[in-house]
């Protein structure tokens, strides 16, 4: 324990997760570490839900993250009631029910976005920070467990700060962290970081160590990440999106080793990564939020040269793995802060191939990312939009139908409109990949239907666009049968026109 | 004419503006200065225009900007038929009636991205670079005009160099641009800018001499701004955006003298920083695409301390007193690429007040600010995205109805969406002000309609809401009656319910 806790004066700080949850009161604004299940608090949250649950008065606090936590802190908050206001991401099924209820406020922000409306006060004052750390050091620098996110931020701004200092994440984490928190906006120079491996900042959060109010001891692991294997359409979205790219670099538009990687979390994205493995590149390079299992699989085949992210999001074979070898990864990992890794500045600068996944695309190329049929919250825009605007190509992915071909992910307008045209260059599907960039609406429209629709749907989208060139403009749509897919799924159950009717 | 081609080498460069359209090629790609009127190519695009005329075969060319052009470049060459694509924004009702009815492809690019994609070889080969200047200088450097827009890029990767020497463009102009070319993505550093009036480039366009095929006497002076005086509408956005910028200051969250300030091009943004001259702010800076009419009155009443633009498009009056007065503006002034005053890089850090244009918002934020109904193109998003995006405030203004109460800008669902709800911060109309940070959409829906909408829709929006609310979800909607405003507005003239039939 003291070779984690080095400065012996916060000995007495030492408390229970109860009693931490005791000294936070109804209203108050909590910022909580973790990142896509990773690094996060985990007592805390979970000993004040319970206590409220116990208590059984109205009380509510507002969530701050990084972004998605585990160990079903999201679920456990959402269902004792406590939760009013949720920012910036969550990816939790009853949090989710909640939100789409009404009864949760979401407020889904750029991940890269959130620091900066703390810092000016517009996000209100944070009452607590609740950070999951390895160690504390004795000049007074927390240092992060599994990803960083928002918390160096949490613990700047917060009035007091509680840290759960877990002795059941490696000791050998330390050193792997950069933590670099801009001045005010107005007042910054700029971000010194020029190529993934550069350090630019402390291996820990300074804290001035009268704002800890308490230190949880927690031996509580992370929950493991639930991807599942690549199956035939990821591999087939993986195999164009690499001969696209083996293209980009004859054409001599691209390096060798490409340009650094960003992937979006889960199990498409995770694929994509994974198609690399049998790929000639090599000395590749990532910039990314989330470090799930397919980057270590690619560090051990020596594809990767480094990888730079916000988090350590892995299975639990994995991790496993990781955790036991950690020795072999150290000197090619860094974990920064999510206001860094997602920031505008260094994207456009690095000149990111980001590849993010739809949930559903329209024929000019506008991607909804987050309300499944325009109205239900899914997960959040997480990074996708600070990374799609800013990098060197915005890639999005998706399979091209979904529940057995009931629903098309190419669709005529899309439901909910999180990348616009003007944002996304290049969209993948199992059937094909279409290159958008430098393309006019009508361009679009074509290559879409044919290189990423189902062929199942092929012929209903080319009839919606035929009659929405008869209207003709710039982008042609037939306004009154623009969701009309959405419409059928919702009363018919499938997309698909003269399908058999399923549901009624 | 000697004192601006110093290079006495280039004198046999001189040829006429027909001659110098002569070597343009079926299919060739044209990059021309010129950004909002000012600082076009005048001559060559419209010798180029009457050249196709005349001959009477098939022609056509691709035509890339900085953005919008004057003279009627744009329409000369529509009417002419010689545009094949048009990048990446154009404001000529010409060339309009072109895009929408799919005769010339539009591609509408965020203003900061059309280098990047030029710089790495995505949009094609630019063959002529044909850009105005008052000056050629003795050390090869290309001084631009009014407008410096992508005429570095132009002449970096073009094959050949045209430049119309503009003898009636105040020499004075020299000076006042900054040149700064950013090197590939992932080969370079930050960019050093801290503060608008920083100087980190050249005063010119460094050009290899070889590369200039012809050198065009040029005696057309810029085509004057077209846009309004304000109105009693204007002067009431304009009036709930101080008070909201005053009310920013007095919670600490904005220094007394705000932070740089960036407009939109029209009526509407130009009326909106006449409002500041009634106003207690002093000190104010300007980093902004256009430098328009009030950023001189701003600049006459000692209200700004320092302007930095792309371009500088002024009513007729107005530039008359600027070219007779411009010793007394030149050190208050810097023009520079678009790529440089659009930059996410620098509009992050230096934390800009973005204020643009919406031609319709939503119930939750989403703004339109391109295709009137869906489809039909009107500008484009221009640097729009660019500022909203990564500014510290993401201000859209409209008026709240149009043609007379027929149309509202407040809808249920934007029929296009250029701006997310992730990107809009602050929405204004005459009616008042909707401050969205931190909301969560159903909180912003009320908000939207109760302060922004105007009043003679306010109960059909809340009709509109209260039934999506029983739909449920994080954003609700009811799909089939989305875009029915603008089906009525199509069908019946009008968006309002029960209106007196205006059609048929």
């Amino acid at each position: 324990m003291w070779e984690r806790l080095r400065d012996k004066r916060l000995a007495d700080k030492i408390v229970t997760a109860d009693e931490a949850a005791s000294w936070i009161e109804d209203g108050m604004t909590l910022g909580l570490s973790g990142f896509t299940r990773a690094g996060d608090a985990k007592l805390v949250p979970i000993a004040l839900a319970e206590k409220a649950k116990r208590e059984n008065k109205p009380f509510g606090v507002n969530v701050y993250t990084g972004a998605s936590l585990g160990a079903d802190v999201d679920a456990i908050m959402a269902e004792a009631g406590i939760v009013n206001k949720r920012v910036p991401f969550q990816a939790d099924s009853t949090m989710r029910k909640k939100i789409n209820d009404g009864s949760i406020m979401f407020v889904d922000q750029h991940l890269s976005h959130t620091a900066e409306l703390i810092r000016t006060g517009v996000m209100g004052q944070i009452d607590y920070a609740i950070v999951e750390a390895v160690a504390i050091t004795e000049d007074g620098m927390i240092i992060p467990t599994t990803s960083v996110g928002n918390s160096n931020i949490f613990v700047d701004q917060a009035k007091h700060v509680i840290i759960e200092l877990n002795v059941n994440q490696p000791l050998a984490l330390e050193g792997i962290h950069d933590i670099y928190t801009p001045e005010m906006q107005g007042e910054r120079g700029p971000i010194p970081l020029t190529s993934v491996e550069q350090r630019i900042g402390t291996i820990g959060i300074p804290v001035d160590i009268n704002k800890i109010k308490g230190i949880v001891v927690s031996e509580v692991v992370d929950s493991p990440s639930t991807i599942v294997e690549p199956d035939e359409e990821t591999a087939q979205i993986a195999a164009h999106l690499i001969e696209f790219l083996r293209h980009e670099v004859q054409a001599g538009r691209m390096p060798r080793n490409l340009a650094p990687l960003q992937s979006g979390i889960g199990t498409v994205a995770n694929a994509v990564f994974n198609g690399f493995l049998d790929s000639e590149f090599t000395d590749l390079t990532v910039y990314s939020e989330v470090l799930q299992d397919a980057v270590f699989d690619l560090l051990d085949a020596g594809k990767i040269a480094f990888a730079s992210g916000c988090s350590i999001t892995l299975t639990a074979e994995k991790m496993k793995h990781v955790t036991e070898n950690f020795a072999a990864y150290r000197d090619k990992l860094m974990l920064r802060p999510q206001e860094i890794t997602n920031h505008p500045e260094l994207i456009r600068r690095l000149g990111l191939i980001s590849i993010n996944t739809a949930l559903e695309a329209d024929i000019y190329g506008n991607v909804n990312s987050t309300n499944v049929s325009g109205t239900k919250m899914m997960n959040g825009i997480g990074g996708s939009g600070d990374f799609a605007r800013n990098s060197r190509l915005g890639i999005f992915v998706t399979k091209s139908i979904a529940k057995g071909g009931k629903i098309s992910s190419i669709v005529p307008f899309a439901s909910h409109v999180d990348h616009t045209e003007h944002d996304v260059d290049i969209l993948v599907t199992e059937q094909g990949l279409a290159d958008l960039r430098g393309l006019a609406p009508r361009e679009r429209a074509l290559k879409i239907i044919d290189n990423c629709a189902h062929p199942i749907y092929r012929d209903q989208l080319r009839a919606y666009y035929e009659e929405a060139l008869t209207r003709g403009g710039h982008t042609p749509h037939v306004l009154e049968k623009a969701f009309s897919w959405h419409q059928r799924f919702a009363e018919e159950g499938s997309m698909l026109e003269n399908a058999p009717v399923l549901s009624r």
